[in-house]
């Protein structure tokens, strides 16, 4: 049976990482075997998705570590603590970077040992954990999303919030992979997701690797899918959730959102306890980051719009959490009014 | 002062076109002498947009019997009769190509001699005002549509409606134009317009030659615009109007026409009396082409999809007369109920 291929792993005593820029051309694996190569995969978008990035991540410090010379328990954290913030520096903004890097360094912190071989292995053992509890998350929210969907013939998603992004089987996509295990195989409909195409690239990628059928379109198309009754649903990840169930995500989601009302379709928002930032009250606190203009004009190296022009690319926008029908966690399934259901879930 | 340019114009005896296909890169004009070579540029795209094409077409008839040595009026006609079937066959199935050859045609029919010099010169003022009658309209849509922008700032567009697609001022943007004659600049949001990004590669070009601000976006990025209330009306062309007031248009339209409902901002499209089609009560009657895969899964000559994936390649939606606030033509603005106003105009 097809299934979706874990990106970053532990595999016959090593790394593996597919190598996400050449998809979809080509299918690369990278083995590791230095953290200085887990730094630059990571860096270099080879892996990307927060919770893959910080598996990544924890695997890198047990690359940096695993033939450490080091005395005692306090030169090895010494060397750990150089290994994490070298792998810090990679992606300097990714919260779940951090995260599994200050996890593994309190799990050595915390240990009641100066055996060294003990810490190497507790490194590795909390790196296999992160690894493991990622996809256990995202395996509880291919259930709870899957009993949403059960009645459901296609669905719409945007970006990619698949198993490239996470340890496996990811948030967005994780339903479909789900009830495709149950025998039912959903129909989906990718909005390639300008302008870094991650719908083209990855989500069309994985879903079709993974044996589910799938529709690829631009994304000025999906009001179009959804006006011939294509979609019965629409499915997407997030980025930060705020404490009244405001959505940040890939920009585009909010007109998605609102095609979605528009046609009576429910808009489902899946995504890990994790994405949750109750100390903003709604999205309009949520800064939103604007990238390079030359996302937008160029294509690879061509340029297609003229020179000299204003370009406006924001990475995300909001979606209010009215246009939310659910959000679906690993904890079960949110529904309005947010404010106190998300309250009440936390 | 900065004037919308001609794309297809006759100019110091000879026939000038700027080549489309290398915008917004280079600005290259090329002066065809035979009409082979028109027949090339409107194959090749050179020279695209309904009206601009009918033009071109009209021109190069010009060209195929401007040395004709017939010996009388049957002679020249079975020359122009070949011409015209020769140009006709550069985009079998451009509406304003045809009616252009036609009109060029008739009038020689008509004409009452059998001076080839006179029909030489009569097919040349019939072309000249195939030019002239497009210019017109055009400014007719713009002082009309002007109206409708007075009190306005900023207006989003989609696709490529301006000057490049006609003889002069286009009509989505003609109105842009006028409200500049008059002393004021609109900023113009330009939709990159996947997937032929007509938007980032004509709309933005011909603005920025033209001295009008504007800001380019993806297509996913129209709804977060929005929001941010930095459009007061959305403006577009139409490809074809039913007699419910149903609009054809490039693929996306609809899409944002929902997003400006959403948003309480006028949705205006701007199309010549031609553009409507009686003979159809609504849009559901149009047929929709869809296109090559390719124009999706590629990018310029790069995959960036994976192979052996379904795509849906639409290269028109139908955005029902409910969402649009008023339709602008050269004969005056009509607005809902459509049926019975589009009715009483024609």
């Amino acid at each position: 049976m097809l299934e979706p291929i874990a990106p970053i792993n532990w595999e016959k005593d090593q790394v593996v990482i597919i190598d996400q820029t050449c998809l979809p051309e080509k299918e690369v694996y990278i083995y590791p075997q230095k953290v200085e190569e887990v730094w630059d995969a990571i860096k270099k978008l080879k892996v990307r998705g927060a919770p893959a990035i910080g598996i990544a991540a924890a695997f890198g410090l047990y690359l940096a570590v695993k033939d450490s010379r080091a005395g005692d328990k306090k030169g090895f954290l010494a060397e750990l603590n150089k290994a994490s913030d070298y792998l810090a520096s990679s992606r300097p903004t990714a919260v779940n970077l951090f995260w599994a890097l200050d996890r593994v360094k309190r799990a050595v912190e915390a240990a009641d040992t100066d055996n060294v071989a003990d810490l190497i292995n507790l490194v590795h053992k909390e790196a296999l954990a992160i690894r493991d509890e990622d996809e256990a998350m995202c395996r509880a929210i291919g259930k709870n999303g899957a009993s949403l969907l059960r009645d459901v013939d296609s669905v719409l998603t945007h970006c990619n919030a698949g198993t490239l992004a996470t340890s496996r089987f990811g948030t967005a996509l994780s339903p479909i992979y789900e009830l495709k295990k149950q025998g039912k195989l959903l129909k989906v409909f990718v909005d390639e997701t300008r302008p870094l195409l991650q719908g083209a690239r990855l989500t069309a990628w994985e879903l079709h690797q993974a044996g589910i059928p799938l529709t690829l379109i631009t994304d000025n198309m999906a009001a179009a899918v959804m006006a011939r009754g294509w979609v019965q649903a629409v499915i997407v990840g997030a980025d930060r959730i705020t404490a009244n169930g405001d959505v940040a995500n890939k920009i585009g989601t909010y007109g998605v959102a609102i095609l979605a009302k528009e046609h009576n379709i429910p808009f489902y928002v899946a995504a890990p306890a994790s994405t949750f930032d109750l100390s903003l009250e709604s999205g309009e606190q949520i800064p939103i980051e604007e990238r390079n203009p030359e996302e937008v004009s160029h294509f690879g190296l061509r340029r297609t719009a003229p020179e000299g022009i204003d370009i406006f690319n924001p990475a995300f926008d909001v979606t209010p959490s009215r246009y939310v029908t659910a959000i679906i966690t690993e904890k079960g399934v949110i529904r309005p009014p947010y404010k106190q259901n998300i309250a009440k879930m936390f």
